[in-house]
Formats: C-alpha cells, sequence, structure tokens
C-alpha cells in the first residue's frame, strides 16, 4: 500500500490496485452501451499494465496461469473504453466495446443463464 | 462437479456453482433498473445458499472470514430480482433492488472513481 491509509485508498486519486493473496483482482467487463455485463474474469499485475498500455482487455488465466489478451485467438476484443475501480481498490469495472460475442460458447454474455427455482434457464 | 461434465456446465440447466481452492465465488451486484454496477464481492456455499433462501445478498468477508449480510448494519439490504450464472458458474451476477446506497462510504455504487492519466477521479 505505499504508506497510503484507508482513508486515501477509499477517497484519494492514487491508484494502488490490492491484488489478493493469489496475485489477482477481479475485472467486471461490461458493454459501455448497453451496461450489460459480459464477463467476469482476473487480473494480475501483468494483465493490468498490459490492458492500461493497449487499451485492450488483458486477464489472467487462473487455470493455465498465464496472461492472455481477450480475443487473441478468436479476435473478439474488449476494447476499454473506461476503467473504474471499487472503494478498497480489489475489484475494477471494464466499460469496453466488444468486438464481437464475449463468451468462449459464442454467446454476447457468459452470464446467459438465470438461476429459477433450482435450475439453470436460457436467459436471453 | 458431481460427475457432471465440461459441456453440462456450460449448456446444462444443472446449477453446479464452481468455487476456487479458497471456497469462494464472485459476486456482482447490478442494480436491476439501472443496469449500474452496485458491488463486487465473494460468496461461499453458506452465503450463496443464504441469498437463495432469503432473496437477500449474503456474503463471505474475505477481511473477517465470516458470513454476512448486506445492509445487516446499515440496512442497505440487496434484495435479489434474479441470479445469473457464467459459461463455466464461477460467477454470478445478481440482479437487485437496493434499499439504499451499496457502498459503505455512502456512494451509490462502489465504482464511484474512473481511472484517468493514471490517476482516480470521481466518475459521478
Amino acid at each position: 500500500m505505499n504508506g497510503i491509509d484507508n482513508q486515501q485508498v477509499e477517497q484519494g486519486s492514487a491508484f494502488v490496485p490490492k491484488f489478493d493473496a493469489q496475485g489477482l483482482l477481479c475485472a467486471v467487463a461490461i458493454d459501455a452501451t448497453s451496461l450489460e455485463v459480459l464477463m467476469v474474469a482476473w487480473m494480475d499485475a501483468a494483465a493490468l499494465d498490459r490492458t492500461i498500455e493497449t487499451g485492450l482487455a488483458h486477464f489472467h488465466s487462473r487455470s493455465r496461469g498465464k496472461l492472455w489478451m481477450k480475443g487473441e485467438t478468436s479476435g473478439h476484443v474488449l476494447r476499454i473504453k473506461e476503467m473504474r475501480v471499487d472503494c478498497d481498490q480489489d475489484a475494477l469495472v471494464l466499460l469496453v466495446d466488444p468486438a464481437g460475442p464475449a463468451c468462449h460458447t459464442g454467446a454476447r454474455s457468459c452470464f446467459y443463464r438465470r438461476l429459477e427455482g433450482g435450475a439453470l434457464v436460457r436467459a436471453s
């Protein structure tokens, strides 16, 4: 935290992202136009740096243990329009312009099912 | 996973939430009306069960290591209108009707600052 106290973390202008014990924070990508939640993924410091440098969403794959750019194989990149950080700086919201379906299944959003009476049903 | 394969996890109707090594999954609360992202928090199995049972968002506090109901002290509960799950079932979106500001700072959303040129500025 570089000597920055809690009040500064919550109210200040210094960006001091708080990574968890695994070195990760949670990033929520939403469509900048429709506000639909597209996907939730993880960033380590390297992914965050690459995202800021390139303007394209990069994440850290927990299963593969490596940096990846969203859309690196599909072409369905997420172009960053704005980044927001929460009060304690351990989560990000990415307002993005998606180049195609955000989900690897081909769905526009990964959140294509809702929970209803204990089971999942197609949401839209 | 109870013998459920990847195809079933992604396309099926069985709700089989995938908790991480810490027993948690990420939950994104959004305002069901405005679609604004209000907060990101964590659920373990107990928090998820309580949320489903009560219709009020419950989370697991990573810092305090315990179950909490959002609004248990402030009264600013988050009433669940709909729950969505992502493709691999390790993240949830909660569409909620908030009883007050979602952030403990008094802000409507925890995401009240945007990143601009390396610094944070008040977003709205």
